[in-house]
């Protein structure tokens, strides 16, 4: 299949051995990893999932939810709030698979009460230092009643996300992060009962760490394909980045030694990391296999179709329409806006779509 | 249709206004409007466009060129630069449109010739300051060669987009970015013939200025929503904004003051205004018949789906499940993530896809 516009590649034997990783280090820590479907969201990328025996999978919206649920998984957890609004399509779920919502205030689960029918599970989200959602450690006693208050629906556990371990990261700090929010969690757990159980996890850390005693299952995401950012953390290197974005270049600007290739914030999104000569990517060269991690350049500026790169040697022979590699800054965004993605043997990989 | 999660509602009252205000002043100043398309990629908003009489059009890539050609319309430019990869589906499109193609370099012009055997037209991109891509105006030379080596396809004009004007702007400091650019072009044209069309355009200059005397045509596109970060230049005001996402509310944090609603990264793109309280777009209240612009708080950071909001007033009676209004940041990233957009009156508008 020629190229001829951005494309999205997957590398599946980096994106295998970075499933085959995690699962071996949840395997031997004794929890369940349930891995977040977000970032690939994708039928296929799930089959190579399930190929190494995984069951349990987290996604974020409902829709995914109801798409993984088409692909023949049966045990979900949509990690975000529950929404009152999409109380008939979680009542629907429910009736075919294994469904987790999050709660994050007794107004929410009184809703689910009273409007979804079908038995579910249900998650209290506990904010353990991110503050972007969950409720604060501190009301015990409203996390009690919310875990003995389930109706016919029933309580599950306790769900954190360290979504501040999103920042410059070694082993000592995200070991740090972990500690603080497993504290939390365990006293939580001598109001809620011995049965609650506690999920974990983020990318950062769970690359970062080799053991979760504590917790019982775990829920990153990003490590299935990684992405400059978490490079940048530290939590993988560029060889584990298993997507790469092929762009024609369209222009050669010699004069200010850049580069314009087809490939903006429409294919890439907008992240990006501040203060970083590649703060949109990291620019690497196709060879006969795929492509090599070995940085050529950075894309360091984008806008809506046009991507500028600065290639570390300027000397390096280019012309208009050669194919340069983008290794995303964020691979769940960038994922995101694609169609399909593109295995390196040329076949086509299916993906969520969004609704029409 | 009742709204279950975040959907890009448009004020087609808004919209025809913001249409016709510009077609009136390109009108009055004799110049044609090509609006870039990029913005809104829909059929429906096409054909409002159509009604007030447009008859040509700008794209930002081949496959949008295809899409408005299959919505039937004969005048396209792509402003984008010629993408050799797609020298194919480009000669497709030429032999049903009327085609207008960027060149930017003579190696571009000398693959089109090799390659693409219907006849179209060709614009030299000029960078009159922006620095994203472009000839250099001192390169006179290589303009003029360009222009002349025409072969079976046609050279149109030159063609500038200041992207400079993306910055706080007052109609003096337009009119400044606007006269320079002029003179650059005006001046180039002497090499390449009195026949040569000058095209302009970006909403900032188009939305400030009143006439545009020496140029023949004007590209401006978000100018049909605008957006927030266009209010910050003050090439709006926040009631000319034809678009408004439609959040429902997940979580309520009395503790800082925060909301947490559905609609995030995947909804809004990551664009944002820097040093803002209203960084990723301006929080407003539904009504009967759409929506106030008043604002009444700021959609302070996203992630993935999760955007936090901050109110004015911390009193205000809201509840988890309300709808809330997002006036986006950056319409053409926000628009360009839609599967669709939803009338006030509860039609939905359909939209070019991502190519399966």
């Amino acid at each position: 299949m020629e190229i001829t516009n951005p494309t999205l590649m997957v590398d599946e034997a980096i994106c295998r051995r970075n499933i085959r990783e995690m699962m071996g280090k949840a395997h031997r820590s004794g929890v369940v990893l349930r891995p977040h479907f977000k970032t690939h969201q994708s039928r296929e990328v799930g089959e190579w999932f399930r190929e190494e025996g995984l069951k349990a999978i987290t996604v974020s919206s409902v829709t995914m939810a109801g798409y993984f649920a088409d692909c023949g998984w049966k045990d979900i957890t949509i990690a975000f709030p529950y929404n009152p609004r999409e109380w008939n399509e979680i009542n629907e779920l429910s009736s075919r698979v294994k469904l987790n919502v999050i709660i994050v205030s007794r107004e929410a689960l009184d809703h689910l009460k009273s409007t979804v029918k079908n038995p579910l599970h249900y998650w209290i989200k506990i904010d353990v230092g991110t503050h972007r959602t969950g409720i604060l450690p501190e009301k015990e006693e409203q996390i009690r009643e919310i875990s003995k208050a389930e109706g016919h629906h029933r309580f599950e556990g306790l769900l954190a996300h360290a979504g501040h371990s999103y920042t410059q990261l070694n082993t000592e700090k995200a070991r740090h992060i972990f500690d603080s929010a497993l504290k939390i969690l365990t006293t939580l757990k001598l109001q809620t009962g011995a049965e609650t159980k506690l999920s974990y996890g983020d990318t950062p850390s769970c690359s970062m760490l080799d053991s979760f005693e504590g917790v019982d299952e775990l829920r990153p995401g990003n490590f299935v394909f990684y992405d400059t950012m978490q490079e940048s953390f530290g939590a993988c290197d560029l060889s584990q980045i298993a997507v790469c974005m092929a762009c024609p270049v369209v222009a050669i600007h010699e004069d200010r030694n850049e580069l314009l290739i087809y490939g903006g914030a429409v294919h890439f999104s907008k992240d990006f990391i501040a203060n970083d000569a590649t703060r949109f990517g990291v620019v690497v060269r196709f060879e006969e296999n795929g492509w090599s991690p070995r940085p050529i350049g950075g894309l360091v500026k984008i806008s809506q179709e046009h991507g500028i790169v600065r290639l570390l040697d300027t000397t390096m022979p280019i012309k208009i329409g050669d194919l340069l590699g983008v290794l995303p800054v964020h691979s769940c965004l960038t994922a995101d806006l694609q169609g399909y993605y593109l295995s390196l043997t040329g076949q086509k990989l299916t993906k969520l779509q969004r609704p029409l």
